[in-house]
């Protein structure tokens, strides 16, 4: 793939997979850049100009075999595979991760929980047992994990970026409402309900 | 405010917002787009251009007074108020968002729960007491609500936000992973971490 394709057009990407998925669910194998678009609200052209990006995926006039383009977008997105997880943080919010059962399938397995406070280590979340962040690294680095989520208040939230990124960790998820500074080569996404509030209530009459 | 400004620029002020309060509650008083940028990874000349659809916030050379420009951003995203929300949906993420305490302070307040699910009426959840969504409607009237959280299953979800925009919700932040069918008026926001995730993988070598 060429390294130059906008970051806007990445971040439909998972978009269109999510709802070719649901067609193919719903039992539909062949669908089109209209009928994809009135779905997400995305126009028909924009839908075929960012793929175009990887070579189109579809013959004009017949529209895109879905199980193929599924295939296709996986590729691209690199989740036909599965990749671990940590967790950090197990509060409400971590916790409410730890038995969400939308990672499967769709490309991530949670392999460990973690936090520091004693009277969480130890007990169980979901199918986890909650261990101590001092034991966080180890696991990042035996298992080669490249990703975390960050469930923890903002206030620790920098400190234990610092400690996932020397651990070897690429991607962070962040849910604290507040920005990291991270090297180059960590990519962070940020998670904040009210951010997406208030950019709703801007337009609200 | 002229109606034409970008949503992308819309999208940066609560980012904006976020960083400012962090740094007011840190103790500082004036800052500068160039400290700002830093902060967020964004460039300061964005920031300047950002602010500048708004008449600037800022005297040149002086940086901005951060109560000042934490005031006015409040102002133009409308959350210098406070915004009750239906919640609907009390499995465990409406629960870690009924217990979550980063709403107060910022705009919003959680006004009422509601789920469909008889062993969920009537049970705790925080400080709410789980209402049927039969009653959703009743409480978004009277109490005028244009803002829900939608935390459901997927398969419910398109139905459940149909009744919160006949109830008379303009805003809807959908955590259930799939895209809702929406009327012009209404803002749909989507938190759905695996597109995040998704998002991330495509960079990680």
């Amino acid at each position: 793939m060429p390294p130059t394709i906008p970051d806007i057009v990445i971040s439909r990407l998972p978009i269109y997979l999510r709802a070719l998925t649901r067609l193919a669910q719903e039992g539909q194998t062949v669908t089109s850049s209209h009928e994809l678009g009135l779905r997400l609200g995305i126009s028909s052209a924009q839908i075929r100009k960012d793929l175009s990006h990887f070579g189109g995926f579809g013959k004009q006039g017949t529209g895109y075999q879905i199980p193929y383009l599924i295939e296709q977008l996986k590729h691209v997105l690199k989740v036909n595979r599965e990749w671990e997880v940590v967790l950090v943080g197990a509060g409400d919010l971590g916790s409410a991760l730890a038995h969400y059962r939308g990672f499967a399938n769709r490309g991530f397995r949670i392999a460990g929980v973690f936090d520091n406070a004693p009277n969480k280590i130890g007990t169980q979340v979901g199918e986890f047992t909650v261990e101590s962040t001092e034991r966080m690294a180890e696991l990042i680095r035996q298992r080669g994990i490249k990703i975390a989520m960050l469930a923890v208040p903002a206030e620790h939230a920098q400190e234990v970026a610092d400690a996932l990124i020397a651990a070897g960790i690429h991607g962070i998820l962040n849910y604290a409402p507040i920005n990291l500074n991270a090297p180059e080569h960590v990519r962070v996404q940020y998670i904040d309900p009210v951010v997406q509030l208030q950019r709703m209530t801007y337009y609200i009459p």
